[in-house]
Parts: structure tokens; C-alpha cells; sequence
């Protein structure tokens, strides 16, 4: 190596040493008759000294140096006169004794501080001088620490990585694939795989009992704030297991994490139906951090002449505690606030429970005293309290009443990023309508069992068909998903046909599935979590951009590579391909 | 679980224990008043006991059921009467009170057994059949091993795991990309990484210090034998480094796979120039398991008359002990083995050296025993052994006597498959000639370091210029090679430029790489591995599909999924994309 040491691991013990370091120059200072350099490298930062006076030379050559330049320097380990308590290298410095400028560097683009010049668009072009600060860094070691800790906790659970490929088949039912023309076989195509599902369905029948996988996925979707065109799946799947079984090991996967990464211990894991959760909290990923859960308040608030009531599917309301001293000016807002078109309100009642024990309502025209106790009484609220409430049809009412919900329980505090709340919700819809193609979709995929309970409404009533799906929620994020999958050929060809899907089609598209099950397919199911956004949780960001060391833009551009780009057209032509392009100038 | 225990945990202290087993019919036997079933999963076999007398409708149950239902049986762990010590469970069967069956099998294609009936073709369009055959399963579970061995060593190391992207561009110089049509950009194109050699070298200027990643690669070219488009590295990078740390690290790595897979100790690693694995091997990845070093003989052999020597670039040859006896037959055929095309030898003159110290040869009319005498020495030959020499261009003679020499080695049995020769071979050259495009291509690739002492040479003699880059040769087969890196900016120009760049051409593929050498870009190496073969060699094996859970065949087509295949029109339209295709019905 050409250090004997790293910028990290010098302490006072180290003094009188002969040492070497390399690193970039974090920056330095002149005080005249000393200069101090920084040296930053992965591990810290290490503090080296030169006097003009024992050896100018040196001294002038270190004034010399720019910021980010390599240097290699030589010295001896010596106990610093002012030390820095803040930094574990701070008691000592390196009196240098030699110097080696490895590599010089312009100024770069922007600081490469925590506190950074840099916008995101810029540093996302620079992508790795950015990797040089301290928090990116420490979020791709986190990543990785995470993806050691689930490997290394899978592996003593008996699951085998298996590596799934890359080159698959295209089948449009889902999100749209990314295609990969084929050269050696003109006009045809691989697509990059959305998911390993049918695969790790394929290793099961194969009779490999635990498979997982830490693998990219694909989806060539028109990205929204979060989304990656590429992103990262902890994927499983076990056989001869019922849900209660999936819930267990993964529940052990999430403590084990919590434990390793973030030092925290008795996490607990509730459950809770996708009925119940968007009936209490309006959204099947429920922040169960906090309560505040809806009350519905249609038998207490219809029939009392108040129109907007009167006419709503529901009528639903939270009781926000001790907000009931809001200003008219407060209220107005979160009136505005519900009405924006990401919420889409059409406006707000609020009943405010005065300490007095009182009641004051934007609706006291329609409704008195008494039936506003009634109200304060089904939603569990004390005097201090403040009641808001939405009214419309139901599953609007109850997405936007979800919305006013987080927003109070930030408000109010009461979403902590150091407390974690784990849930299971279940008993998805198998079915959901699309009204523009006019048929059902799988909710989950076409892969997943229906609930044996409502088996036999899958041809008649598909609507009510409840899934053996799961999705793990904490702290209101989706971390993720999966199901007991459809293991019988029957029953996935019934499934196939509820979605619209002639014989053909199926064949077509998942015919080696189908064939696969005719010879002896095992009972089986899995689940596949999101990796990047389980790392930003853990990280405690919102945006799993941070937490991916070359993250594509909105416009699913790596603006650092710029990619995508123009190929020659002899790589068309070898891939039997033409642009179909109308503006050729575009 | 659907079990409480697994087929291959129970042993002779289990005996009397209630236990419900789940599995795969892997054969039954009707022995009139018993039926015994073999019930299989990926742990092991344990055999189900029914007996007629005590319940009749139970074993009758159990005769109609076929190879590979997959069962659910519930029983009593029982001593076996007869026991079977081949088999970890072969103290006990499972007298079986409750039998279900979770799901039929039709009679599979082949059977699945060891020593299967089905052809690879036929195990290949079902996989997941053959992924039940306990051979294939080892594969897989060794690949996991590897790779999770892999990756705690090097975490230990502290290496970090970090994912670079698969989206990413096309790069004309090495092999063909895969490409993936954007459709958010008319016209553009993302290509599939051939490795992700310029993103490691992005993170070590990102100060990341030590990078791996196990990921995967892809080439689109025409697949020789054992090639697949998509294939799994285990690519590293480090920086601050000499090629001997490079060395130091990952003979760690070896040494540790091979203690941890293997069971193997003691495992030294020698290295050795390129130029003499050439001159003595004939081939820069020798197996050293034994030595048959070539010896030349042009000083010896030319000038006497004997005009195929006196017309060759090289007269060599190699040594095969204990050989003298091979009959007039056995050389004929040996002849022929190197007049093989895949050979191309023209001829092959041989010396036996027979045990009473005479000589007889194939060339006695122009070299007498004197001579042959002087040739026997320069090869350390002694009586008994035969000399196999070969004369001709030197680059073609050496090649063809390489495989001699293989080929001699494996008939002489020393080529053990428990014994691992391990080697690192250096200083290759850092540029080859192309005679039909007329320019010199990287031999690694564009990034690598010529050796210090060679720098002067690469304006004036590029071809003698030899590289500070190595490969990791174990038994003969190369497991990984790098090499150290260009970290310099103008270095980097004048390497482009040797190599025909244009600056533009330079600017356009490699500019994001170039502007970050303007930043403070540390000395940095590494080194990449083909999992694949790393697995391969490990499992005993000469071809990485064996050790690919779902692979490609020869015409890179996945025959299971079918893939590649015809797509939706308007996916293409959406890709701003036609076909051009001559002939449509194709």
C-alpha cells in the first residue's frame, strides 16, 4: 500500500510513529509560521502539519496545494498543542517529513462539505465528487451493510441466493418492460425483468424450498418523484409455507436489520386487514406510529339538514388532540390545505371541544351542543380537542381524510424518526376494475392465491375476491410485499381467464409457468421488498435517490454519463432495427 | 410450516416423535404387505412406511400415487428393520398415519435421478426438473456458498458492496453491447454494462477506497462453448495501491474460498511474466499442476539438413515422462491429435530415450545419438522417457505444443482435479495489432497502466510496451485478471490516441471519465472474476452452465421461457422503433 495508515485510526497512542497517509486535501490553513493540511479519506480525516521554520521548503509547497489534490505524505505521529475533541483523529497531527503530490485537482465544481454549494442537478453530474461527502458515503455504506446483514441472516435461515437472469421474456400484463433487441435472432427481443416472480415461482417447483435474491429490477415507467427506472429488490420465496409462516421469517429478517443496522430492539409487528386500514387510516400503508383513526360519523351527522352531509357516502372524521385552541386564521389554512388538488377536499368542518367542555363548529347552524358531545363522544375526544372532518364518497373522503391525518400527526409531533411501527396488512384485493380497458388486473399479480375463503366467488363476484397478499408497512412506508402464490394449474388458468386472457395469450406468455405446474408444483409463497427504499428508511431520508450511487434523473437520464444516447447505426442494423423517428432533427 | 421437519434431519434418537414430512415422490416400492415411498426435497430422502395389514386404504393410497406428486405425510419416526447406512436417514422411515397429496405430477420427461435418461436439450426446456436432480441443486448451493464466502471475506476486508447501474452507455471499443431502446428518448439508446469498469473506477476518484460488487455482465457476441451473454463477476477495485497489494488481497480471497469451500489448505501462489508462460507454456494461463516445461532446441536442431527444422522460427519441444514404450500405433495417433485442425500442427517428431540409453526417433536419418544425446539433456530428459517436439512459427508452434502438453499431461494422469496450482501471470502486453482494421486495440482494456519502464516506448514502439496487468490462473483456467490503472489525465489522452481515437471519439465515449481525472483522481487497481468459472472449477467442472440456474444455449436463447421473442407491435412503436428485416416470414 502506499499508505502504512488510513486518515481514520491515528490516536494519541500513535505518537512518535513514522507514518504514511494518502488522501485529498479537505482543506488548509496558513497561520504564518505553521500550515495545516487536512487529509480526508474514506475512514476521517487526519490533521498534518508543516513549520516554516524546521523545513520552509515543505512548508512553502503545502501552501501551494489546492483543495481535492492526492497527496502522500510521510511524517511522524505527534500530540497536537490544541487538540480537537470532535474528530476521534483529534489529539494528534503528522509532522511531515516528506510530501508527494499523487494527482492535482481544478477547483471542483462545488464544496465537498456537508454543507455544499452544490444544487442537485450539479452534483448529480459530478456524482463522484459528490460520493466524496461524508453523508453520501455513509449512505452507501449503510446499503451495504444492510445487504450483508440480510444476506448473512438468509443464508443461516437455509435460503439460497440464486441468481435469476437478466435476459428474460417479455409480457406485457404489469408495467411496461425495457426490451433488448436481439441480434442473433432477427425481429425478437429479451425484456428486462420487472421482477424474478416467475422464476423464483420455477425454483420452488424446482425444489430448491428457500431461494432469495438481492437483484436490480426493471420498470420502463414514466417516473414520478421516487422512482428508479432501475431499483433494487430483496426478493424470496419459500415452499410448503402458509402466510403465518412468510410473516414469521420476515418479521425476523426486519428485527435482525433493526437490531445490526439501526441498534434498535423489541420491534413488534402488528396486522391489520387492508379493509381496516383504509376504513381507520384511509391508505392500505397506515403511519400506525400514531393513533388518531377515523371515526365515521354518518349515522350521528346524516338527516340533520346539512347537505354536504347529507349527500356524502361518508361522513369521517380525527380528533387532533389539544388542537382545539386553533386560530380561525389556522383553520382556514388546513381548510386551504385539504382543498389543494393533491388532497382534492371540497372543504372542512372542524367542531373544536373547548376546555370548557363547549363545542364550536363551522356547522353550529345544523347541528347543536348535544349532537356535537355525540360526535366528540364516537371519535373518543376530551375537551382541548379538535375534531376535523370530511365528508364526500368514500374512497376520496378516506384518501384525503389520510392525507390530513399524516399532516396533523406531523404537526403534532407525533411521527418521531426514532420510533418504529411495524405492521403486516393483508387481505388485499385480488381484482381491481379498469375502467378505461374495461376489465380486472391483478391487484397484486396474476400469480397470487385468492383467499380460500372467497375461492368460490372468483367467476361470479371477482370484485370480492380477497388475495393472500401482504404488504410489510413501517412507519407508513411500504417496505414490501408478496403472497401465497396459486400453485395449481386449474386455478391459474381460471385466474388467466377472470383477467381477459384467452388460452392463447397465456400460453403465449406464461406457458413454461403453466407446463411447470403440471409436475408437481409445491405450495408456496414469498414476498419481495424494496431495497432502496428500506435503506432510505433505515437512513432516515425520503428519497431513495440517496441511497443509489449512480441514480438516473426524472427523465430517467444518468446526466453523468449521459446516457441515453445515440448509437452508430451499424448497431442498428445488426439488431435489424430502424429509428421510427418523425422529426429526425428532434 | 407445512412440516415440522425436513427429508433429511431425522436420525435414531428421533425415533417415536410424531412428524409430518413434505416432499416429492421420488420412487415407491410395493412389497405386498408394505409400501415404502422415498420422499425427497432439497435436504435429503426419507423413506414412508405403509402397511397393508394395519391400514389397508393408507397403502392402498400410497400404490396409486406417481414419480414427483408432491406429498404431506404425517407419522411416527420408526427404526428401519432393515437400514440403509448410504443414507443419513437411513435408520428410520416414517410409518405413516396421514397421507395428502398437496398436488400431482404428470410422469416428467426424464427421470430424475442422478443418472438421468434426459438429454441436455430436453433438462434444459425444464429446468426446474433438473434443478430437482441432486447434482444440480449441489451446483447452486456451491455458487451461493461462493458467493456469500466472497462477500463476508471482503467485507471483513473492508471492501463495500456498491450496485453500479445496468442502464448505462454504449461503448463501441471491446465487444458488442446490448442495447435498450429508450422511450422517453426518441432515438436513444441505454446499453447492458460489458463490466462496470469505468463506474468502479468513478468510485474509487469518489474516495470510496475499496469496491466490489458480484454482478452481473453481458456481451453480445457469437458464443463459443462455454460462454453465455450474461455472465456474474466478482469485480474489485482498491486504491493507493501497487499490483502487490492487488496480489496480497486477493490470494486472501482464493486462500479463503478455497479453506472455506474446499476444505483446502496450504494454497501458495507463484507468478510468473507472460513472456515465459509463452516461451514454456505456450499459452498465457499454463496449468502448473505439473511441469513438461518446453525446452527449445534451435540452436541444437537446426543446421543439420533436416529441413522442416532448419525452415523454423521455433524447434521445441517437452518431455513426457516415462513415455518411451508408446508403440509405433500410439505415436501415429498422437501425430494425428496435433495435425487437428483445432491443433494445427503439421507434423510431430518424437526421441525415445529407451532405458538402456540408446535413442530411437522419428528423425534418426538426419540426427545421430549423439545429437539426440545433447537434446535429452537440454530437456532433462532420462531413459525411459519420450521427447514430443514441434517446429514452426513460433507463435503457432507454442500454442500447438501447449496443447500437447495438456493433452500428454492429462494421458500421465497429472492433471489431479484435488490438486489446485495457483499463479498469477504479469506484464502482459499492454496493445495488440489488428491486421484487418489496421490499429492497435488494448489488449485489457483502454484503461489500464503501462509499466513505468515501458512508458517511453508507447509513442514510438506502442507494440512493445508491456502493461502493469495480471490475471489469476488456477489449474489452467483463468479465474479473474486487471491490472493497475491510468489515473493520469494526459496519459489517458495519449492511450486514446494510440489507440485511434479521435479527441472527439475520445470526448464522446469516455468524457464523464476524463473530466473526472481533472479532480483529483487517486492511483488505483483491481481486478475482476468470472464467477462462473470460478464456480465451475470448484464444482469440478469444465462448463459454467452447469453452474447457472437458468442459462442460455448456444444461440443464446433461453429454451425454457423462450426467449428471445416476437413482440407487441406497439411496444416497438412506443420505442419509436421498426423492424428491418429483409425477409418478413422469416
Amino acid at each position: 500500500m502506499l499508505r502504512t495508515h488510513n486518515c481514520g485510526e491515528l490516536r494519541i497512542e500513535d505518537t512518535g510513529k513514522e507514518v504514511t497517509l494518502c488522501g485529498w486535501l479537505q482543506r488548509s490553513r496558513d497561520l504564518g509560521g505553521m500550515t495545516f493540511i487536512d487529509l480526508r479519506d474514506r475512514y476521517g480525516i487526519t490533521q498534518l502539519a508543516f513549520n516554516m521554520e524546521k523545513n520552509a521548503g515543505l512548508c512553502k509547497q503545502a501552501r501551494e496545494l489546492g483543495r481535492e489534490f492526492v497527496l502522500r505524505a510521510k511524517g511522524t505521529v505527534t500530540e497536537r498543542s490544541s487538540k480537537n475533541p470532535k474528530m476521534p483523529t483529534g489529539d494528534i497531527e503528522i509532522f511531515v517529513t516528506e510530501l508527494e503530490v499523487l494527482n492535482e485537482s481544478q477547483t471542483p465544481p462545488f464544496t465537498i462539505e456537508e454543507e455544499t454549494d452544490g444544487g442537485d442537478d450539479l452534483r448529480m453530474k459530478f456524482r463522484y465528487l459528490d460520493i466524496r461527502r461524508e453523508s453520501v458515503r455513509k449512505n452507501l455504506e449503510l446499503r451495504h451493510q444492510m445487504a450483508i446483514e440480510t444476506r448473512n441472516y438468509l443464508n443461516l435461515q437455509k435460503f439460497i441466493e440464486v441468481e435469476t437472469p437478466v435476459l428474460i421474456k417479455s409480457t406485457p400484463e404489469g408495467a411496461r418492460d425495457f426490451l433488448v433487441p436481439s441480434r442473433m435472432h432477427a425481429g425478437q427481443f429479451y425484456a428486462l425483468p420487472q421482477s424474478p416472480q416467475t422464476f423464483k415461482q420455477l425454483l420452488m417447483i424446482g425444489g430448491l424450498d428457500r431461494y432469495f435474491q438481492i437483484v436490480k429490477c426493471f420498470r420502463d415507467e414514466d417516473l414520478r418523484a421516487d422512482r428508479q427506472p432501475e431499483f433494487t429488490q430483496i426478493d424470496c420465496e419459500m415452499s410448503f409455507v402458509t402466510r403465518e409462516d412468510v410473516f414469521e421469517t420476515f418479521e425476523g429478517l426486519a428485527k435482525h436489520l433493526f437490531k445490526a443496522v439501526k441498534g434498535v430492539e423489541n420491534i413488534r409487528f402488528e396486522q391489520m386487514s387492508y379493509q381496516d386500514a383504509m376504513k381507520y387510516y384511509g391508505t392500505d400503508k397506515p403511519d400506525t406510529r400514531f393513533e388518531m383513526r377515523f371515526a365515521e360519523l354518518n349515522t350521528l351527522a346524516q338527516g340533520k339538514g346539512f347537505k354536504v352531509f347529507d349527500d356524502a357516502e361518508l361522513v369521517a372524521g380525527i380528533c387532533a388532540e389539544g388542537c382545539a385552541e386553533y386560530s380561525r386564521k389556522q383553520l382556514d389554512a388546513l381548510t386551504d390545505w385539504v382543498r389543494r388538488p393533491q388532497i382534492g377536499a371540497k372543504g372542512l368542518v372542524y367542531v373544536k371541544y373547548n376546555p370548557d367542555g363547549s363545542f364550536k363548529s363551522s356547522v353550529d347552524k345544523f347541528f347543536n351542543q348535544e349532537q356535537l358531545q355525540e360526535w366528540a363522544e364516537a371519535m373518543g375526544a376530551k375537551p382541548g380537542d379538535l375534531l376535523l372532518i370530511l365528508a364526500g364518497e368514500t374512497h376520496a373522503t378516506r384518501k384525503a381524510l389520510g392525507e390530513l391525518r399524516l399532516e396533523m400527526g406531523k404537526r403534532l409531533g407525533l411521527r418521531k424518526s426514532d420510533t418504529f411501527s411495524c405492521l403486516w396488512v393483508t387481505d388485499f384485493p385480488l381484482l381491481e376494475w379498469d375502467e378505461e380497458t374495461g376489465r380486472f388486473y391483478a391487484m397484486h399479480h396474476p400469480f397470487t392465491a385468492p383467499l380460500k375463503d372467497d375461492l368460490h366467488l372468483l367467476e361470479k363476484e371477482p370484485a370480492k375476491v380477497r388475495a393472500n397478499a401482504y404488504d410489510m408497512v413501517i412507519n407508513g412506508v411500504e417496505i414490501g410485499g408478496g403472497s401465497i402464490r396459486i400453485f395449481d394449474r386449474e386455478l391459474q388458468e381460471k385466474m388467466f381467464h377472470v383477467l381477459g386472457f384467452t388460452p392463447e395469450e397465456a400460453r403465449n406468455q406464461f406457458g413454461f409457468l403453466m407446463d411447470a405446474f403440471r409436475y408437481g408444483a409445491p405450495p408456496h409463497g414469498g414476498v419481495a421488498f424494496g431495497f432502496d427504499r428500506w435503506c432510505a428508511l433505515f437512513g432516515g431520508s425520503d428519497s431513495i435517490r440517496d441511497y443509489i450511487a449512480f441514480p438516473k434523473n426524472n427523465a430517467a437520464r444518468d446526466v453523468m454519463i449521459d446516457s441515453p444516447s445515440r448509437v452508430d447505426p451499424a448497431q442498428l442494423q445488426d439488431l435489424h432495427l430502424k429509428l421510427n423517428i418523425q422529426d429526425k432533427e428532434e
